[in-house]
């Protein structure tokens, strides 16, 4: 069963508390703060490879909860680490993990506050708790676009595949197969953006198409993409390769929704982060995800995204 | 290396937040708030058994985070929960885990409000962040005791390691196995006298003695307890016995330091909870852990408290 399906079935039921918005959002807003709080774990062999750098195990991790952070309109603050490692694994690569956990941690305004340390058995496994400081009384959540809302991304799309590509072919030391490892986040300044001027927003983690689907979902209104205006990774591409490069997950840019009176601001924006935002697409009412190509209709695979399981 | 010299040596350095304690306390203020955080792991074949009843291990992961809440003189609130799902296991055990984890959450008061689940590729693992709401400011530290305090322990010491003796005998059904795989903690309402009375506090889960060491060296102070005076599960044992139940651990009691003038107050304390709390020895000035029986000095076992790992 996917993962989605199991959080609805079987943990939403348990949900209670407003911010943690019956568990549809990446995270949840800690009951009277301002704080919200995210978890993502890695486990070796299923979302790392075991002869990854054990340095960028470190830094995937940070990033993965880090691009929740940002995408909910707020700064990176607080961390718990939960570590499961094997004993095959030596006191030298945990020192290294360590500190590349904490100058990660540092990179993005956070820092490490407690966390459990356990033996792993088999497959080491770590997982993150992390904190952010919402700019607004409450994190931007996946339903509040709105029909004529635009429709944009930040980075480029599909870098993660081509590097895991590269990586099978042993090409282990090319720029893709480095942000394969670790993810190359949109910086943390967007997050006052976000909190100012977007309706609805959340990280790509899943595949730009299934990811965009959803928060149309969450916010009642379809969505329409443009394939062309997609920025993909090593630029121009086949529709065939885009489909697959919009289907990968592990972007972890961020993909929001805006009123088209904030164009100019959007436009300026990638000067002054030096990083890409680009309009996409739209939503408008009705329900879906509809793809184009200059302006032809694109069959879309059954499966939109990436279940990392 | 040892769960807490890996802490000192390789994660201790990272942490700069005064809230963190520099990670020599259980739990974590988060900034800005009256909010402490917890993170606790739980390992199939390390923490809990294979064959254990899938809601045992719901039941234990709650209360192994919330003993800490508690011993802080806080209330759980929150909790995020990271789960490592191995596909052997079916989807009706994942029911009854998430089922049993939600009833356990409000019968302390607490609630679900995130996680992530993720493929385990052998051993289950389950990791809970929970949140507590402290009476005071800031928690009830490890390190509040002055010499002269009193010395309190809640409960009964040594009922997780008569309930493993019991399972391994294959008795798997009487009460001790069933306080091994679902502890038996000290009421929530004990943490509003925590907060107010106790200089400084921690749960009991590394082993009585261990534990008393470690409050007294986070004070500066010694400690001095009385084996004749503990509340061995089981009432009265041989000394090498209550030497053994005192330095195994998953007790999840709450041991604290108070000061002889609310004596009258913990004395009365018992009755009103329906829980016992006992006097079991003293803090003075000096260093170490010294125990007695019946005012004769008993020579302590090397290790003194048992590693998780």
């Amino acid at each position: 069963m996917p993962e989605k399906d199991r959080i609805a079935r079987f943990f939403a039921p348990l949900v209670t508390r407003a911010g943690a918005d019956r568990l549809s959002d990446d995270v949840a807003l800690l009951s009277g703060s301002r704080l919200i709080v995210t978890t993502d774990a890695l486990v070796e062999g299923v979302h790392f490879l075991p002869d990854d750098p054990i340095e960028t195990i470190a830094r995937k991790l940070v990033r993965v909860n880090v691009s929740d952070i940002i995408a909910k309109g707020a700064l990176p603050s607080e961390a718990l680490l939960t570590l499961g490692w094997p004993q095959r694994r030596c006191d030298d690569q945990l020192a290294r993990f360590a500190s590349a956990l904490g100058d990660d941690l540092a990179n993005f305004g956070a820092s490490l506050i407690g966390g459990d340390t356990v033996t792993a058995p088999d497959a080491m496994f770590v997982s993150l708790t992390l904190t952010g400081l919402c700019f607004n009384r409450a994190p931007v959540r996946r339903s509040g676009a709105r029909a004529g809302d635009d429709l944009y991304v930040t980075g480029t799309i599909g870098l993660a595949v081509l590097g895991l590509d590269a990586i099978r072919r042993g090409e282990v030391s090319c720029d893709a197969a480095a942000a394969y490892r670790v993810p190359q986040l949109t910086p943390v300044s967007l997050a006052r953006q976000i909190a100012r001027h977007a309706h609805a927003a959340m990280d790509v983690s899943d595949g730009l198409l299934g990811d965009a689907r959803t928060l149309a979902q969450a916010s009642g209104v379809a969505a329409d993409i443009a394939l062309e205006r997609v920025p993909f990774a090593g630029g121009k591409v086949s529709q065939a390769e885009a489909l697959r490069l919009a289907t990968f997950g592990d972007d972890y840019q961020i993909l929001f929704a805006a009123a088209p009176s904030t164009r100019p601001h959007w436009a300026a924006l990638p000067a002054v982060l030096d990083w890409p935002i680009t309009r996409i697409g739209q939503f408008r009412t009705g329900n879906g995800l509809m793809v184009t190509e200059n302006n032809v209709f694109v069959n879309l695979p059954e499966t939109l995204g990436f279940e990392h399981g």
